[in-house]
């Protein structure tokens, strides 16, 4: 049997390898969230695992070009193979998503507008975002969650500090004390009594052990998950639901 | 920036979705046993996960062609993509793997065969496999583990049916119901005091609490992720590790 057909046709595109164990829980999160029943009910996507990219967080300071620009060609490859949609599970990335949409052709499913998305539904109107120093630096979140009229808070530097951490070591492959870190900063995040707590890295999800994941916490991780299956859900029914993100969306933001 | 290269080139081939939670598990079993200590030190790979193939187990045991057909098609896709090697994070696919590895130009870096020879350096005599009904029923370990002197046990009826009930537990998303199902299989297999139990299905590694991974169990995906650290890590160096398990290894086999 020959398919005639790119290797990346009629399938989700996904840029993962930011981290690479980050993308792994992502995919397990994708699997239990597709409400599937046998192999065949899943999604299936292509997984472009770019481990080699640069630290995004230290591109965002530098102000270089280089690392948007070669997770944009990334992306067009996944286009070019013929995928219908991509997505990115990594949360610093999405810094550069108006760039990366722009360039596309196909729909960028954004991992902060469902995240902050979902804030919404739960009727949050204020919200912490913990992620690496330069997600809450450099406000990622801001614009999505204002425009949705919740309010983006501001935390002290031990708690930006403690998370960095957390996030430093889930990607050395310590998640019992990459927890106890993370634990530091909801603690001191929950002082200040936000609705909800958004955890706007892909490393912190994996980092909480089973059965602790609170009601104030958003995992951006299964955001995007649930992203990623109702536009494959519209694609099966013909139905485009009015709240998955696109790149128009993006496009249309202030 | 262009790349002006195939979306492949460089990377390990992954065929995937069989099942996708599966996968998910087997990619963190990567990730975790790279030995990396930053993102840019994981292995850059394409992951081609393609839950739609029909089930491998049925079309084994109705000796139909169209399953092995796609599989073999899905892995040259990924050898067009430039892929370096090309690996299967699911054992019942294994039963054509002389088929597959002699369709592609590229090394099929061998499920079976890197658990069998894991298994002899444990100084394994005896083994019982654990896996899918076509896996067990076939033999599917049979050569490769006779090959090093191991000898492949036999098991009841009752343990090939407590361990199909616990994969189908694991694929329906039921991790502790299918725990409890291989544990009463493990009980089974420890009463005839094979030297190693082989894990020998990608659903079941991933239902054993974590913690509890006895040394008399063999896990074929992390016997997988570790094959695969060895090819990547014999690229940089140039050096091929004898026991890198090759499609002219298979090929040479009786």
């Amino acid at each position: 049997m020959t398919l005639n057909c790119s290797i990346g046709e009629g399938r989700l595109g996904i840029l993962g390898g930011m981290g690479s164990e980050a993308t792994a829980y992502f995919l397990r999160t994708l699997a239990q969230r597709s409400q599937a029943t046998s192999d065949q009910e899943h999604i299936p996507f292509v997984l472009l695992s770019c481990p080699e990219i640069p630290d995004r967080s230290s591109a965002m300071e530098a102000g270089t070009v280089d690392v948007p620009s070669i997770i944009r060609s990334r992306l067009e490859q996944l286009e070019d193979a013929g995928c219908g949609a991509v997505a990115i599970p990594c949360n610093t990335a999405h810094y550069w998503r108006r760039d990366f949409a722009s360039s596309l052709q196909i729909p960028l499913i954004d991992m902060v507008s469902a995240t902050a998305q979902h804030a919404a539904r739960l009727g949050a109107r204020s919200a912490i975002v913990l992620g690496t120093r330069s997600t809450m630096k450099h406000r990622l979140y801001g614009d999505s969650l204002e425009k949705l009229c919740i309010r983006l808070m501001d935390v002290e530097e031990a708690t930006i500090r403690a998370t960095g951490c957390a996030i430093a070591l889930a990607k050395s492959g310590d998640p019992d004390s990459s927890w106890k870190q993370l634990a530091h900063a909801l603690h001191a995040c929950r002082a200040l009594h936000p609705d909800v707590i958004i955890l706007g890295c892909t490393e912190l999800p994996m980092v909480v052990p089973p059965g602790t994941m609170a009601v104030d916490l958003v995992d951006s991780d299964a955001c995007l998950a649930d992203a990623c299956v109702r536009w494959w859900q519209s694609l099966s029914t013909g139905v485009e639901e009015p709240d998955i993100q696109f790149s128009e969306e993006i496009a249309n933001e202030p």
